[in-house]
């Protein structure tokens, strides 16, 4: 039988979602929680990885075992097991032995937050961007509007992506203000590797005009990472949620 | 001269906003600050205390120095100094000598936020208090009229409260639902010592329908601490902001 799981998590105190030698995975809890709640092996496949420091609201990964399990029962026993450590089952749910956490996936969706105050953060401490000089939203949205659809994504796409190709298509990116509160919305059925935070650490150059968006469309077009902005921080990046 | 200063923190770290010997205190860490960038001894007089957990977006204090400060310049000085702790200087404003952090005050307004959701926090861990089980914020708001107005509210009152009378004036409460994410605004020129979470602490057992608004009312009118609900834990109350 197969399960899958909605999973929230701080990335703050994590390597990110996949097992590694360098520290704690999200991955590596969760699995480690599966095997006492379960009294076997278990591998979760999740829907993408994300970077260290990078958090997730609704991050899905699929298991497979041959006991018919409590669905409630077995959130509540996940919950218990991986504290102290910030990740919550949101829910468990079984599903068709077709589905795939990571193939069957139609569309992913992420948030990438900015504090936009001349003074530092402190309750979002490690949960945003901080950036302290006046981002101008109306010009960002308007470059980030130059990058809806199918398109090379070599300028936004990090040295170490292990993707066949640079090409990849975005359905959509919605800039959001409240207060100093900056959100920007992007969907795609795929990501590069960094890409958002490729794609963001631009944008600002644009919002702080440094940059005009005729600069942005040049380095977008010139399909060469070395023409991009600068990777924006990981803590300001959330993992939002899947459709399957 | 009198300078006045607007500041956020997040609580979980300290044991509250006034100078205690069992922990370090926000006013500790910012008047520390004050004595390296001013070179001499600075004494901060907040708005209110708050507990330990605690968290401010509007924190008001006030000093006195001889020295005619750069209000940009010191703000920004102060922001270097406080780190790492998570204590933020919005912003630094020349007031009059007839300016007084706690009594000038006209109203304060506090938020307590609770996380509503059968699966606990990880992103708001600390933030906010997880009630797992279902709220109905319409009971809760009910309840909460009939403490809008100028009352007794011994029920609500902390034994070791020091205020001289129990009798207060409540302006306005507020319940507001988004998602799983329950706040309860609430305004007042003052509040007895834990009134705010105490208050909330009995709302959630209406909302949990384990009392009824009669019951709620009548805990209220017995005018005694032990008729009333537990405490609500300091993490979901946010000191807002205060206005003269």
């Amino acid at each position: 039988m197969r399960y899958k799981l909605l999973i929230e998590y701080d990335g703050t105190n994590f390597v990110g979602w996949q097992r590694q030698k360098s520290g704690l995975a999200v991955q590596e809890v969760l699995e480690n929680a599966l095997k006492t709640a379960l009294r076997e092996d278990i591998t979760l496949f999740g829907s993408g990885r994300t970077d260290t420091g990078v958090h997730a609201l609704g991050q899905v990964a699929h298991f497979e075992t041959n006991q018919n399990l409590n669905l409630f029962k077995i959130r509540e026993s996940l919950n218990a097991l991986v504290r102290p450590h910030l990740i919550s089952v949101h829910e468990v749910q079984q599903v068709t032995d077709d589905f795939h956490a990571r193939f069957s996936a139609k569309e992913r969706s992420y948030v990438y937050q900015i504090l936009n105050t001349p003074f530092p953060p402190a309750l979002l401490k490690n949960k945003a961007w901080w950036v302290h000089t006046p981002l101008d939203i109306k010009l960002m949205q308007e470059a980030a509007n130059l990058l809806i659809g199918k398109h090379d994504f070599s300028t936004f796409r990090a040295s170490e992506c292990q993707a066949k190709s640079p090409i990849k298509t975005i359905n959509s990116i919605q800039f959001e203000k409240s207060d100093h509160l900056i959100k920007m919305h992007i969907k795609a059925k795929s990501f590069l590797h960094h890409q958002v935070r490729n794609i963001i650490g631009s944008l600002v150059l644009v919002g702080q005009k440094k940059w005009t968006v005729e600069d942005f469309e040049k380095a977008f077009k010139g399909k060469d990472r070395r023409l991009g902005g600068p990777t924006a921080p990981p803590e300001g990046l959330y993992f939002v949620s899947v459709e399957y």
